[in-house]
C-alpha cells in the first residue's frame, strides 16, 4: 500500500464558496483516507457505511487507516442493490449515525458504489441538520458521477431519487485501485458515463477516448485521466447550476431514453443497468437529433461504435426479454419529465460534445420515433 | 369569516434573502389563505397535513378557501401529539405529498401546532429535494416558535429533533382566531415563549406583558401585538443566525433546564408539556444567575411571580409524580450540551432583557445549584 501520495493522482477542486471540497482521484487512497480527512478536516469520530460486497473487500482497510490518523469509526454494512435506497434503510443509517455520536464536525463516510454513497448522503444532510460527509466511491459510475455534485436520496413507490436533499461532500476520495474487482459489466456501465462528459461539450475528450479506452479499461494513468477530465466535467457543470434549475440538465443526455428503459425492465438489474440505458439512451439521443435535422446521422454512427467497442449495448433490440410497447415507453419518458402543451424538454445534439436542452420537442415526434425504432 | 384583511393584521417580514418570505398575523386568515398564497405563490396544487384535533376545527374551512383561489388539494389527517414525529410518519407524509404530485413550485401545507409543522417542513424538505412549504400554525407556541426560521425534524429513540433539514417557509399565515380552540394549558405553555422573548433582551416588552397578560390571553389587538413582537423577535434572531452557529442559541433560554425536567418526566405532556419546562427553567435560569452573582434575586422574583400569574408551573416541585435526584438531571443536561473540561455552555442573564451566552459555566456549580433546588 502508498503510505504516500501517487505521482500520478489527481485533484479536482470544486469551488462551491463554503461548500468548496476536493476530489482526490490516484492509487492507494484508501490506505491514505486517515491521513488526507485528519489533514483537512477536524472531526474525529466516523460511521463508515458500506456494503456486502465491499466490506470484505475495502472495509478493514479503510478502518485501519482512520485509526492510525485518529479517528475512531463505527461500521455499518447494508445489502447490495438499488433496494437499499429505502426508507427503512435510511433510518437503520441515521439511527447508527446517532449511535455513534456523530456531532456536527465528525463524518459519515460512504465506502461503496453510488447506492451506499446516495444513501449515506442522505442520512448526513440531516442527522443533527447536517453532519460532514466524505465519500469514497468504489463503482466507476461513482467515481464519475454520483459522488460529485451533493444530490443524495432514496427511492419511493413513485419513483428513483424522489426524496432526497442537496449535501455537498466535504471530501471525495476515488481510489482507482479499487476498481479492478469491480465486475466487467459494472465498469462498462460507469464508462458510458464517461463517454457522456465528451458528448455533452467535449468532442477532443471523446475522441482521445476513442483512441484510448483500452488504456482506461486497463488501469494505470489513463483511466486516472479519464475519471479526473469526468469529475472536472461533473464540477463545471454542478458549479454552474448547484440547485439544478437549468444547464445542469445537460448531465441527463441519453437519460430520458434510458430512463425509460429503466422503467420498462421493472429496474431490474439482470436485464439492464443504469449504464447500459444510457449508453443505448445516448445513441438513440443522436439518432434523434439527427432525425431531426440537427446533426448528421454519421454522429450517431460514431456514437454507437464507440460504445458498441467497449462492449456497451446501444440497441434496444439488444435487452434481454421482451420490451413493452412504443407508447408505453413514451408514457414512461411523459412521467419523467412532464409534458407542457404536448412539448417537452430533451437533450439533443448538434453533433459529437454539441449537446443543448431544448424545451420545445413535440412529444408526437418522439412516440413516432420510438416506434420506428422497436417496432412491435 | 373575513373576505379581507382585518385592520388588525401584522405583517413580519423574515428578510433572508432569495429565502425571504412573511408572516401574516391576524384574524381570519385561514378563510382567506387561498387568496393569500395565489397571490405570492405560483403552485396550483397542495398537500394540505393536519393532525385529528385540528382537522374537525379548520381543515373544511382551509381547503375551501384554496379552491377558490384555484388550489387543489390532497390531504391527510395524523395522530395528535409528539409521537407523530417519527420517521414512520415522515415516510406517510413523503408518500402522500408524492401521491398528490406536489412539483417543486407546490405547496406542502401545515395545519396544526408544532409537532405537524416540524414534521411536514421536513418531508417539503426533501420530497424531490425541497418542494414549497405554507406554515398555518394553529398552536400558539407553533405561532410565536416553531413555524418561525426554518427547523424541521422528527425525533429519534437517542433523543427529540435529531433528524431534519433547515427548510424555510415560503409563507406563514398565522390565524389569531384559532387560538380560541386550543387547551388553557396548551395558550399558557405557548406563552412561556413569548415571555422568553422579552426576557432575552427586551425589557420593554416583559414589563407590557406584565401589564396586559390578560389582554393577550382573552384575544384581540393585544393577542395580535404580542405574537406579532414574537415572530418578529424570533426572526431577527433567525436572519443573524440561519444555520445556529452562534448568537441563536440565546433563544435556549431556560431550555437547558426545561429539557432535562422533559427528559425526567419521559415526555409525559400529563405531567409537563414543553412550554412549563421552559417556565421553570426560565426561573431557574434567572436564579443560577443570581447565584453566580451576575444579576440580582429580584428579578428572578419578578420572572417567578409573572409566571406563576398567568397560571405557569414555576417551580420543580409542582410538577406531579417524583423527579429522579439532581444527579440524573445534572446527566440529562450534559448529555443535551456536552461537557467540555468539567465546562458547559449554558444562557445566563445579567437582568430582565439581558440574557447572554455563556461559554464556561462550571457543570459542578449547576449541580451544586441543582442540589438546592430540589432536594432529595
Ligand atoms: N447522486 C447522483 O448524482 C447520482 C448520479 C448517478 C447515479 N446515482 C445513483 O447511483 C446508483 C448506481 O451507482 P452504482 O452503479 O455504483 O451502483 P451500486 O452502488 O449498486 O454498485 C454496483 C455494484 O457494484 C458493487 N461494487 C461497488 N464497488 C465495488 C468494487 N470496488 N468491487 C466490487 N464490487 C463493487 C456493489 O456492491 C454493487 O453490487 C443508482 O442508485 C443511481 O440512482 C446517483
Ligand atoms: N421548529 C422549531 O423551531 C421548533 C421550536 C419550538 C418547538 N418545536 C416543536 O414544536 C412541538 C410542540 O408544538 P405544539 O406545542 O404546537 O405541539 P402540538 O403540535 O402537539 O400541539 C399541541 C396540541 O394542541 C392541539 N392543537 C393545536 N392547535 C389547536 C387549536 N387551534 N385548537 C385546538 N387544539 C389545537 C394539537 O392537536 C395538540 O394536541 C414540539 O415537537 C417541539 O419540538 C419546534
Ligand atoms: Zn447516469
Ligand atoms: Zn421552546
Amino acid at each position: 500500500m502508498n503510505a504516500i501520495a501517487s505521482a500520478f493522482e489527481r485533484k479536482v477542486h470544486v469551488p462551491l464558496g463554503e461548500r468548496a471540497y476536493d476530489i482526490l482521484i490516484g492509487p492507494g487512497l484508501i490506505a491514505r483516507a486517515g491521513t488526507e480527512i485528519a489533514s483537512r478536516l477536524k472531526g474525529r469520530k466516523a460511521a463508515v457505511i458500506t456494503d456486502e460486497h465491499v466490506a470484505p473487500l475495502y472495509l478493514e482497510a479503510l478502518i485501519q487507516s482512520l485509526e492510525a490518523a485518529g479517528i475512531a469509526s463505527a461500521t455499518l454494512v447494508l445489502p447490495a442493490g438499488e433496494k437499499t435506497k429505502s426508507f427503512e434503510h435510511l433510518m437503520t443509517v441515521c439511527d447508527k449515525v446517532l449511535e455513534a455520536r456523530i456531532e456536527r464536525n465528525d463524518y459519515v463516510i460512504a465506502l461503496g458504489g453510488g447506492v451506499i454513497g446516495d444513501l449515506s448522503g442522505f442520512a448526513a444532510g440531516i442527522v443533527r441538520r447536517g453532519v460532514r460527509f466524505v465519500q469514497v466511491p468504489t463503482s466507476l459510475l461513482s467515481q464519475v458521477d454520483s459522488s460529485v455534485g451533493g444530490k443524495t436520496g432514496i427511492n419511493s413507490r413513485h419513483g428513483k431519487n424522489l426524496v432526497g436533499v442537496f449535501h455537498q461532500p466535504d471530501l471525495v476520495l476515488a481510489d482507482t485501485d479499487v476498481l479492478n474487482s469491480l465486475s466487467a459489466r459494472e465498469f462498462r456501465a460507469g464508462y458510458a458515463e464517461v463517454a457522456k462528459y465528451g458528448l455533452i461539450d467535449k468532442p477532443d475528450f471523446f475522441a482521445w477516448l476513442e483512441a484510448n479506452w483500452q488504456a482506461v479499461f486497463a488501469g494505470g494513468i489513463a483511466r486516472i485521466e479519464a475519471i479526473a477530465t469526468s469529475c472536472q466535467a461533473k464540477s463545471d457543470v454542478v458549479v454552474a447550476d448547484e440547485r439544478e434549475t437549468g444547464q445542469r440538465a445537460l448531465l441527463n443526455l441519453g437519460h430520458t431514453f434510458g430512463h425509460a428503459l429503466e422503467a420498462a425492465t421493472a429496474y431490474d438489474s439482470s436485464r439492464l443497468v443504469h449504464g447500459e440505458g444510457v449508453s443505448i439512451g445516448m445513441v438513440l439521443a443522436h439518432e434523434f437529433s439527427a432525425r431531426m435535422n440537427l446533426a448528421s446521422p454519421d454522429d450517431a454512427r460514431r456514437v454507437e461504435s464507440h460504445l458498441k467497442a467497449v462492449g456497451l449495448l446501444t440497441r434496444m433490440a439488444e435487452i434481454p426479454g421482451t420490451l413493452p410497447p412504443a407508447e408505453v415507453l413514451m408514457d414512461a419518458i411523459a412521467q419523467d419529465k412532464k409534458v407542457k402543451g404536448g412539448k417537452l424538454t430533451f437533450i439533443l445534439t448538434r453533433g459529437i460534445g454539441q449537446s443543448f436542452v431544448a424545451n420545445d420537442v413535440p412529444a408526437s415526434e418522439v412516440l413516432s420515433f420510438l416506434k420506428e425504432k422497436h417496432p412491435q
